[in-house]
């Protein structure tokens, strides 16, 4: 299958393209690179020393013997998403290419406007591109399961039977985003939604959880096809985060009580949900949703689960909760759909803590603990990072 | 009270003006004049002949002895909010200014992403605004009905209670918007919603059904001070345009089966309304809604009160639906809250049908029949409209 990625340079792209690559799809790149101007923007970079995009492809060739097409551009540019589907023809599109962190669409108004611009514009070009184009082609979208919040009944996989005042209907569930970054999801989810319904497009919202580990089958095959890995204060994702702490020293930061309760999943479970996705295309004219994620923990059982697989010793520190979030809360979520279709999950336990912590230990030379501990405050309009970036507030 | 009014030169934003002006508010109209851009883009004008703003609020002055400030710009220019904010100090802000109509945003790819960039990026100005300057300013803020589709379950104001699975929630009523547009607004209701939570500010979100009329006690008072009235295929709403077809002897054009029901209200009760909303403001950190209409019509019942009501022959045509709804469907939904707050309304009947037939009538001279065609394709992504535009397609 000719399969575009979208966002195929950053942590999740690069994998994902290598592993549809080599699972025998033709397979191209879109991607303006901008992900690594935000280190440089923000002062940080990827843990894991990662190759420029041409370079990396040149290198799976050489690995592989298989080729990946390579397009530089932005999809918030409509005549450069026209030309890429001209030359190269997609049956499946793979679409990461968003602004991602929920604590840079907080850090002020300008990063806000940004982040809902470029995910909501980029997304409606994508849209419209399709449904010019082929309408036939899938569109496999990655939404995240923070678009849900934390509601008081179980979380459903994108829609809800609701019985009311005597009658029923299946309706979107209700979104509670808890960030500007996970309201452009929403958005999103609602515009495409409606884009099958008047064009009759296919799409598949992969709400996904928090992903942990940087190793796949793929980059495996040479240091120079890693892919990034983040454990700054804004792109670090948790676990990760957890285990560069561990080895640091530093002690493991949990915001408030730590009762935050979220979907997680393996790097190699996305990869094995996006094949799965495309493999079993949505029908013509439909929007379904699956959540994509394999357990659940709290951030409180995180910590404790890296200081427990961590040879040293681990001690875990509460801050202030710089977001507004219930820090104790009913948590139940539905992640069946991809589990039907095959997903085999790698669970969390401690071989993949101690091949996490590896990578942080193996790299250690390059953390640089003022990026730990940067941070982004959610009551604030505009937050001073610790980073060198002067931000005006 | 300082009351700014966002979108002050347009149809209901002028009369709002004038409306909250009289009974004893320090009113600020703040508007980018680009409404009146569109009749230029689309190559069609206001029935009713309308001053320019600075000229409208001069007379305003002469005939009231009452001053409006005025401030001409972008919402979407930050810098310019700031300024105003700085320089008029609302307490309370009523937007209005955003791009309204639903068959402009499916023009093409163009059109839709100007509308939610305009929409988005203009209220996600406006909190920031607030926050900074003031978190005590009450926004009201103009949603739509059409932001909940038309579900199979009663319609709720803003929320619904979900009993699920033995547990129970109340969640934001989930969306089923029906243009880009009213996409737009339903990405502004979880952007403001989200900002009340982090921030604590306080928004009154009216969800307004269609409005006709165009007299009003203010507007009144000087030919000078009329509002626009539109009667086209991309900006003229349903109860209008049945009007203007009426009195050139056009055929009432219904789409479809006719059995599309919405909400509607007279002019004189969306002033009613803001003004409600604007001296019983919503708490410190709450987001709250009100559906803003009176009566439910469909569109069949609607051209058959207009056949009754104008004096000479009318027939009824039925042309194929442009748009991607139900023809016939349940709709029943809430608007009580309003009416709690002491709304009187101003129902639909004879008197309001022939009053707005005379302002037709009063102004056939200036009606363009290849406006009243015009018309938006839902189905397709770049629609040629039938006035001077060139829609490359």
């Amino acid at each position: 299958m000719r399969i575009l990625v979208l966002g195929g340079d950053g942590y999740l792209g690069w994998p994902t393209a290598l592993h549809l690559s080599r699972r025998g799809h033709d397979v191209g790149i879109v991607d303006n690179c901008v992900r690594r101007q935000y280190d440089h923007e923000m002062g940080v970079d990827s843990l894991v020393p990662i190759l420029q995009l041409h370079q990396r492809v040149r290198l799976w060739r050489d690995v592989s013997g298989l080729n990946i097409d390579t397009y530089v551009g932005d999809l918030t540019d409509a005549p450069f998403v026209d030309e890429v589907f001209d030359r190269f023809e997609p049956e499946a599109i793979v679409h990461f290419a968003e602004q991602r962190s929920a604590p840079y669409s907080m850090i002020d108004r300008r990063h806000a406007v940004y982040t809902q611009v470029n995910n909501v514009v980029g997304t409606l070009n994508l849209i419209y591109a399709i449904a010019e184009h082929d309408p036939s082609i899938h569109l496999v979208k990655l939404g995240t399961m923070g678009e849900y919040g934390t509601p008081n009944i179980d979380i459903e996989e994108g829609f809800i039977e609701i019985t009311h005042k005597g009658r029923t209907d299946v309706l979107p569930y209700p979104k509670q985003p808890g960030s500007f970054y996970h309201l452009s999801k929403v958005h999103d989810s609602h515009n495409i939604q409606f884009a099958c319904r008047i064009w009759g497009l296919r799409a598949t919202d992969l709400n996904q959880g928090v992903v942990y580990g940087q190793e796949t089958d793929e980059t495996s095959l040479d240091p120079g096809l890693a892919t990034r890995f983040d454990y700054d204060g804004v792109f670090g994702t948790v676990l990760n985060r957890f285990c560069v702490q561990a080895v640091v020293g530093h002690p493991l930061t949990v915001y408030g009580k730590g009762g935050q309760t979220r979907g997680f999943l393996d790097i190699r479970d996305t990869l094995a949900c996006v094949e799965l996705a495309v493999t079993n295309p949505a029908d013509k004219g439909e929007f379904r949703v699956f959540n994509q994620f394999t357990e659940s923990f709290s951030v409180r059982q995180l910590a404790d689960m890296v200081a427990d697989a961590y040879p040293g010793r681990v001690e875990i520190e509460h801050l202030e909760d710089p977001r507004v979030e219930k820090e104790e809360h009913y948590y139940r979520a539905a992640h069946t759909k991809l589990l039907d279709l095959g997903l085999v999950p790698h669970l969390l336990g401690g071989p993949t803590l101690r091949s996490v912590l590896a990578v942080a230990d193996r790299h250690r030379d390059r953390i640089d603990p003022a990026a730990i501990g940067a941070t982004v405050e959610w009551r604030r309009t505009a937050s001073r990072l610790l980073t060198a970036e002067p931000v005006l507030d």
